[in-house]
């Protein structure tokens, strides 16, 4: 299939450093995906598909993604990017800088897709192809720019599973593959370049191998489907969230190291442990069994729910593993923590906030796991949502992570927490921030929590910190540069008045005549 | 190897309820897994293993555990088991209830073993044997029992991951099956009953045909094996943690359904998409291959450091899926519940506090995830443990989920935190409450935060609650039962003075020469 000689480098456009417009060429759940992981990273995108469906499923994915990434991260997510839906390829792919192809799995079929694209995309676009199997030097034979053709594979749900199988074609440039890597990046995707071509890759090569013994499993009544899946995620599956196959080998070879655990293996691979010299045949019984038993595993889980408690999963296991390694991340959640760097030194680039006359605000909203066994959000959700918003006011007076670096930072020393209202499941809320009053070490402030829109409060916190030394952990003057900051917000902040219920201190119990207060017992003994 | 009709179900023993002495015969990975997993469910284990470094090895597997169980849980772990070393197989399961085998992989070794365990355990012991493919048919032929045999396949680390195959050879009795999955449900670990016997059962299986595709991957070069551990863990491998092949599958067929999903998976079957046909050569170069692949992926991480990266990530992934589902938990995460929810209800069915004159006490260690970019404990992570510590004392009272799930409840209305200390990584806190007075509806307390056994307080917490009907989210006065049990708390209480700290407000900064007090600004601007 490969017909021509690998085009020059330097008649190659050079990528852009940052994806502004994207074409998805083929939407359903795939296409979808990266509709939705593309515009959430605030990046444009132009859909076609003449699916008379495509738009509402392409909406429904969207739809999942945006609920994901709002448990995702607490970071300053971009504007989502401009969706349109258009009835030509070419109309599509007009001025986009990455084109991504997700049409149905025949090579006939993307062959006359990708030569459309080839003929009337822009010279600097990268094409990529979202098959799962086919090979690239297959694809990529007889387009016009053949050197910016590469496979793109992604994992389902694409919005929220960072892999991407960058797989060059006997035709593509080798920088084609590094752009794709790095414009994949900043929308939190890791593109994994995979050394040579063959038929489905290095994923799916795996994922078929066992398949196929798992159909075998169930066609000889080893197992159902129920227990095969609970095999799966009650082992493995926990391991290869965040280490592979190989990495969770070394560790299993123990002390005598992976060449000793691989001479164990030897053996086993005579043993008769697999049918792998036979296929089964997945006939019209083997389907219907199949079904049959999934049905009855999922008795009571529509598809929605079932893809809501799998996103909500996936995003628990990413934050999780943005914890990991002491704080560092691990795996996809390194990679997590990198997505929300990015953000944060954007947002504070930007500084959209800089001249918002009120000294901090945070929107956050109500998570699954901040709900406590009363339906509401549990207290110390309240305080961190408190203490995120000192943080903003924090680095907008240079108080950031380089600042504590450097040696010194601003601790609380108290806080008065008042309850007025309850916030539930879900609801976006909103904090701001009054500065009481400040001196070279003290820093007095007034939070003010409310549900977004509405201006009545649902818990107030009046905190005090001290400007802190940490070596010697103790009280410090803050430097002028700080102090400044402070002196400027002050002066422009439009709360000119102490806010009701500043000032508090917990007042005791009244007297009960069937129950002595302890406050006059404690009294009596003392006295 | 059948010789011997099943034993009669009359003449066996019934198993106990719970697990009180274990014997595990044979350390090492597993063994020392098993050893870690049953200790710290609170059961006595002894071990026989005549291999000079057996009981480095199990004690090194064991701090692995119980590293990994202090961040698993905050419910309170009993107290653990007894661990003894005995150089006979009879000495060692003298008295046991469940006998686990963890020898060599070796037919001939295994029968061996278990012909001496079988002529002097207990009556009522089961026998497990931790092969991962051996027949449990072919190891029980020829004992006295065979009905108590059973292959219990765990995973590694067995301390942490939930799956045991439980495997019934051909003379196994169905109620040993029965017993064994519930004996091991109070030690977090789910016995998956796996129905026919064949090499490998069902993980293996799974795991050995993907593992030979692996091994082609790097044979060919198609990729190495850091990219093939990436392939997996930033795509499929999140996805087992969580749902397993089948239930990600019917996901992914969307609303076409599962029919229509198999529909199409049956032309890829007659791909050429894996080397099935095929069974790789793991000779010297190939081994040499894959190792120093290994070294290049690891390198600067110490086979210690790679056991805690791994075990941290598991934690947060167990802990991730416990939330999960709308706090119900999923999958791995509903059995960490689970077991939590059992050694909640056994700590109050055991009331060993019932005596404590502190009306409430609660115990924390400061977890990776509570520190700040300080270094030391974020600041609402103290009101957690205040909290936690408000509900030690709600559930003296009797104000308990039932309580609550009744229509009442105590909210906390006002909250007054002081730092005089720090918290950081690791320390063990201890928390104290004083109730400093209460009315029908309002209860006054006041919470002292330690280190363990050092009397400094590092934070107070002066906390109002409000007795709440959750219907109409009016205060309601609290019933006499609940009051009463404050009064008598209250009788019984040490702390008999006010608490340096109590009533306190927070107080604004000074003025300061060249930065006005906003306080004072505001003053003048109102009048």
């Amino acid at each position: 299939m490969v017909t021509r000689a690998p085009e020059p480098r330097e008649d190659t456009v050079i990528a852009r450093q940052d994806l502004r417009r994207v074409a998805c060429i083929g939407g359903g759940v795939i296409g979808g995906g990266w509709v939705a992981r593309f515009l959430l990273a605030g990046i444009d995108v132009a859909v076609h598909d003449p699916h008379p469906d495509a738009e509402r499923i392409v909406r429904e994915v969207l739809a999942n993604g945006q609920r994901a990434y709002a448990r995702l991260t607490q970071a300053p997510l971009p504007a989502p990017g401009t969706l349109t839906f258009h009835a030509t390829i070419e109309a599509a792919i007009a001025g986009a800088d990455w084109i991504q192809e997700s049409v149905p799995e025949r090579l006939d079929l993307k062959r006359g897709v990708l030569a459309a694209i080839d003929a009337a995309c822009p010279a600097h676009a990268l094409i990529g192809s979202s098959t799962s199997g086919l090979l690239p030097s297959d694809l990529q034979a007889g387009l016009t720019r053949p050197g910016r053709f590469f496979v793109a594979h992604p994992y389902n749900p694409v919005y929220l599973l960072p892999l991407v199988e960058i797989v060059p074609g006997s035709l593509t440039d080798p920088q084609t593959v590094a752009d794709a890597v790095a414009l994949l990046a900043p929308t939190g995707m890791k593109g994994v370049p995979i050394a040579k071509e063959i038929d489905a890759f290095v994923g799916d090569r795996l994922l078929e191998a066992l398949w196929r013994e798992a159909l075998w499993l169930i066609q000889d009544d080893i197992c159902d489907v129920e227990t095969l899946d609970d095999v799966i995620r009650y082992s493995f599956g926990l391991r290869w969230a965040q280490m592979g196959l190989f990495q969770t080998y070394r560790i299993a070879g123990g002390e005598a190291g992976m060449r000793h655990f691989l001479g164990q293996f030897g053996p086993a691979l005579k043993w008769p442990w697999t049918k792998l010299t036979d296929v089964v045949d997945l006939d019209e019984a083997l389907v219907e069994k199949i079904a049959a038993q999934s049905d009855a595993q999922n008795e009571g889980l529509s598809l929605r729910r079932l893809e809501e408690i799998r996103d909500e999963n996936l995003v628990g296991i990413l934050q999780a593993l943005k914890g990991a390694d002491e704080g560092r991340g691990w795996g996809a959640g390194k990679l997590l923590a990198a997505f929300e760097g990015d953000l944060w030194r954007k947002a504070q680039a930007a500084s959209p906030d800089e001249d918002d006359p009120v000294p901090a605000r945070l929107s956050a909203r109500v998570e699954p796991s901040w709900v406590d066994y009363n339906g509401h959000m549990t207290e110390h959700r309240y305080l961190q949502v408190f203490g995120d918003t000192t943080d903003v006011l924090l680095r907008r007076i240079g108080v950031d992570a380089a600042y504590v670096e450097a040696g010194a930072s601003y601790y609380t020393v108290e806080t008065h927490l008042r309850h007025l209202g309850e916030a539930r499941l879900g609801e976006d809320l909103a904090c701001r921030t009054q500065i009481l009053s400040f001196d070279d070490k003290r820093l007095h402030l007034f939070h003010v929590l409310t549900r977004a829109g509405i201006d009545e409060p649902i818990a107030t916190a009046e905190q005090m910190l001290l400007h802190v030394d940490r070596a010697s952990g103790r009280a410090a003057a803050a430097p002028e540069a700080v102090l400044s900051r402070l002196a400027g917000l002050v002066e422009r902040q439009p709360s000119t008045t102490m806010p009701e219920g500043a000032g508090r201190a917990v007042s005791p119990a009244k007297r009960q005549s069937d129950h002595s207060p302890v406050h006059e017992q404690v009294s009596d003994r003392r006295h």
